[in-house]
């Protein structure tokens, strides 16, 4: 990377101006941006400025590629060239119960194709899928490079927390939106997922890009703009890249949580689970495994005949943890019955979100702790029939104290109607992009 | 000022948000706003992005109105309630060779009114009246409140620099919206000149909105909608207030610098000095008046016959300064003559401005010293017929090594028209607001 005169080249200011009033940067002016912003001489105000910016009046094509590279280029690029294996990586834009990282690295890296998944902790309502693995007695995200290595060529996949090396001036960029009111714009959330993917170095990448109410994007139209510009950005970066546009209404599986998330995809790696969980598992794998040179994989078998769990418990041991450890279970419970009789046809992510966070499962604060055995246990889903007195969710905390205010985020998201025999929910999977 | 919760009342992520998706912020909103930010319990970096989202999205009437109330309430208010006298100020949104304030202080204040004129110092292409004022040996800016009171009822005016107190979340706004792109908007630049003007306790207000290349708002319509803006502020405030807008395409005067302007301010109140001068501030001086309840006032009167100057005297003395001291004299001068003929029908403000500024006369950062004898004289205005040779101006500097920065920043900013015989400048004062 070739900065001008990293100091003198531009002035933060002319460039705050510059896109407040609708225009274009061009490359250099962002090389220099990103790069005076990771070393201080941009301030944290002025790229605060510069983010509402952006924001407010967008940026192109190319901008967010440059971008992009820029947020790289601030950091160590990782190369996995020498592994003799092809790679292929997943990323969902995050939704409420989404634990499928857990099934779904170990079912393709069973087909011999290296999974090198680079994951974070939640922050709000959706759970982080690190939180949800240091639920297993043992298992330990952080890898050195050289254990990383080792372990995707014997075990075939690892899940892990990002380097501080990684794409840094994402990092800092990130923690700045997050404060700042700017975090639901097109081009920020495309460089900042495109950024750590690219220089993690995978050579194919399929994204799980979610819409409807427990969705960072809400809005379909708005999902499939984020999930063309990623792929557009992927493919321009040299990663093979495809999207699933997927339903974010209603929880994914039955369990919200970190503990009861890993024993509901132990049961998918069984062989069985939930319904939605199998699907979304299977789909993203097929199109994994079809980038990575092999769409006819039986993914289905795999799941079968125990060859991913056989790969997903050499993962856990391979990171430290044990896979026959107990998972912990939480000290008190309760539960909800149905009050009327008719079919779910309501049950919405986000309030179910927020209460799995206020039971102890997620953090307010980068430096809480989370509680593992925290959530909630759904006993039906959206298009299931109910009859008076049947349970409905269960809540899960080791303080009892933490129900009331879980129990007030789930009032009135959930809607049991008597006449809607044969209502089934919408489809699961809505489009396909790239 | 009762805040409902100075710390937990709001978030300010989700107020940034709601301006930033173009809502208007409530009165209890904008108030936690300003004290949570001038606390420091708002961050710079979030105050950053809300600036650039009023900037893009706007504020309404009201939301302007309760932001200038709040930063009022960041810090003391003013009050010559007990002074017998009615109080009458100005403000001018600044331009190249804009001593204004200089000659129109002593003459409104000859009339038994007050002018409690609070200044400001320069920064970037246009001078501050302070350190114009800073030329005179012995004169001092820093005046304590009994001073002032005091000075105002034995003189009639004072010319000072605002206290600390005074609108303090303003001074941090405004410092912060420096530095990250924010200074022209509407909404900010109203509010924070009122919030000064309303804490000074001021009974009237004129304001001089000046528009064209040398002014902060080039474009007529937005200097319009600024001034109807501030126009409207006051009035909500009860400081009955009007506006002239006024062109500021060339310089004000023939002096550009600090004690160059003090020497033509001397000749307007000795009932000489340029046209363009006089013009203005016997204008600015008759809407002063008015609004003091002396609408019939003989302004010009009070130039001829020295009233304005003794009253200048008596407020140099008062404020430590020797009316009779010699005024600086730069070291060197280099003068341009005209190498055509004709009539000079175009003299940019802001090149001049920069000329200026780059001979000393201005600062680069505001801890930086101003060269008191350093500036431009003009020997010729727009509508002067110039023969070949005429000297069309003078830089002075004590440093000869600035003259060739100087020089390059008046390249082709004047033209000398050989067939524009008769062609005179457009009107000073465009139009009268309120």
């Amino acid at each position: 990377m070739t900065i001008p005169n990293a100091v003198e080249a531009f002035d933060a200011v002319d460039l705050i101006r510059q896109k407040r009033d609708a225009g274009t940067l061009d490359t250099a002016q962002i090389d220099w941006l990103i790069d005076a912003f990771t070393r201080g001489y941009v301030g944290q105000e002025q790229m605060a400025a510069m983010a509402m910016a952006i924001f407010l009046n967008g940026m192109d094509r190319r901008e967010i590629r440059d971008l992009t590279h820029a947020m790289i280029n601030s950091g160590e690029r990782m190369s996995f060239e020498g592994l003799g294996k092809v790679t292929t990586d997943k990323h969902s834009t995050g939704g409420v119960g989404d634990k499928i990282t857990l099934p779904l690295m170990p079912l393709v890296a069973s087909f011999g194709v290296a999974v090198p998944q680079l994951s974070g902790r939640g922050l709000g309502h959706t759970g982080g899928t690190l939180d949800k693995l240091e639920a297993i007695p043992g298992w330990r995200a952080d890898l050195e490079p050289e254990e990383m290595t080792r372990l995707l060529r014997e075990v075939g996949g690892v899940i892990c927390a990002a380097g501080a090396d990684l794409a840094p001036a994402d990092k800092k960029l990130y923690a700045l939106r997050d404060i700042t009111g700017t975090v639901d714009s097109i081009p920020l959330i495309a460089s900042s997922i495109m950024s750590k993917k690219i220089a993690e170095g995978t050579a194919s990448l399929v994204l799980d890009v979610k819409f409807g109410g427990g969705a960072f994007m809400r809005d379909f139209d708005r999902a499939r703009e984020l999930a063309q510009t990623m792929v557009d950005l992927g493919r321009d970066s040299g990663v093979n890249t495809t999207a699933l546009l997927t339903r974010m209404d209603t929880p994914l599986g039955l369990a919200i949580g970190n503990a009861n998330e890993v024993r509901e995809s132990l049961e998918v790696l069984a062989g069985g689970g939930p319904a939605d969980i199998v699907e979304l598992t299977v789909a993203l794998a097929k199109e994994m495994l079809a980038l990575a040179g092999q769409p006819d994989a039986d993914v289905e078998a795999a799941l079968r005949d125990g060859r991913a769990m056989d790969t997903w418990r050499a993962f856990v041991a391979g990171q430290g943890g044990d896979p026959d450890a107990a998972l912990p279970v939480a000290r008190e419970t309760h539960t909800v019955y149905a009050e009327t009789a008719g079919v779910l046809t309501r049950q919405d992510a986000l309030p179910f979100g927020i209460a799995a966070w206020r039971l102890g499962a997620g953090r307010a604060r980068a430096q809480d702790p989370v509680q593992h055995a925290a959530g909630v246990d759904l006993h039906a889903k959206p298009g299931d029939t109910v009859r008076v007195g049947d349970p409905l969710f269960t809540l899960a905390a080791d303080e009892p104290a933490r129900f009331e205010r879980a129990l007030e985020a789930v009032e009135g998201a959930f809607e049991i109607s008597a006449d809607a025999a044969g209502w089934t929910p919408p489809a699961l999977i809505a489009e396909k992009i790239g």
